[in-house]
């Protein structure tokens, strides 16, 4: 049995800052005849579970437009332009811009979070030995984040009452639980 | 502190049939100035850890076209028009569409895949108790899937291989983990 759907002509619809937008048509494996892809490309994230000496973890609250609701969510942002290959980085940025906190960073899961129609990819990190940054990288212009920190505890009630809704946040605290203790 | 974004106006930029583009021009909260928001409308999707009498796991193989490679996953499907209300007979579809077993569903998680620019919502499903379905619906025209039922070792390996790199597959089986023994 084949798999593979080779592309017969794509239709670019979109180029915005965050992604892109194809429209492919494919043809289908085993002789099925041809299909339409609807397409996102995303240049991929971090995400950082960030772990306090107290045992915390650091949650950032903000408006998403996508939803048109506050969420709670690890610390994350975007990959920019030739980032690619330095996502440590990247996630040490977000991580300092976010919350000023630095840590040692360890990769725990990477993940495409729409597979079916979107190549975003996020890298999930591990931080640990928090330690505050004196003067930090301000956040984003554009972004407003209230910064907390949580028990596990705290963070299941957020999950039980719709406030953390977010696949990547559900990963860490699963994550969290399974590693640290925690829900069994 | 204020979150809100306020919309000020919106583009539509693209009307496909799994999903919707625009872009929104917002008003920053705290008189911060003004945004662009690109955004991605869909209708939302159901997944399911499917569990066998052996306790093995239900894992499909399929193309994904966004990353242009095969992906280990468990079973999923979109909603279709009309079908939000009724998360839970789409899951039953999806299953035995794709696996040819029913089952008594559980909603474990649900979850915005993209909370930074889509709307995608996955509902997560656990199905016990499976059983076959003698003359089960047929897989959908457009789709070539290869069905395994894989223990949790084997769904481990896959994700260490990067086999495995799907969100909604990583949170079912971490549930996996955390509720029927396995990693510690």
């Amino acid at each position: 049995m084949q798999f593979e759907e080779k592309t017969l002509k794509r239709q670019d619809i979109f180029e915005g800052k965050i992604f892109k937008v194809a429209v492919d048509q494919v043809a289908l494996p085993n002789d099925k005849g041809t299909a339409t892809r609807e397409l996102i490309f995303h240049r991929g994230a971090v995400s950082i579970l960030a772990v306090t000496p107290e045992n915390k973890i650091i949650i950032v609250k903000q408006y998403r437009k996508a939803i048109e609701k506050v969420s709670y969510e690890i610390p994350a942002g975007k990959l920019e332009v030739g980032e690619n290959g330095s996502e440590k980085e990247a996630a040490l940025r977000e991580l300092e811009e976010e919350t000023g906190y630095t840590g040692d960073l360890e990769l725990i899961h990477s993940f495409y979070t729409a597979i079916g129609f979107c190549n975003e990819k996020i890298q999930l990190y591990l931080a640990k030995d928090l330690q505050r940054v004196e003067n930090p990288r301000p956040q984003d212009d554009d972004e407003t984040l209230a910064v907390y920190e949580f028990s596990y505890e705290e963070c299941q009630d957020l999950v039980a009452s719709g406030q953390i809704e977010d696949a990547k946040t559900i990963i860490a605290l699963q994550y969290y639980a399974l590693h640290f203790g925690g829900e069994k």
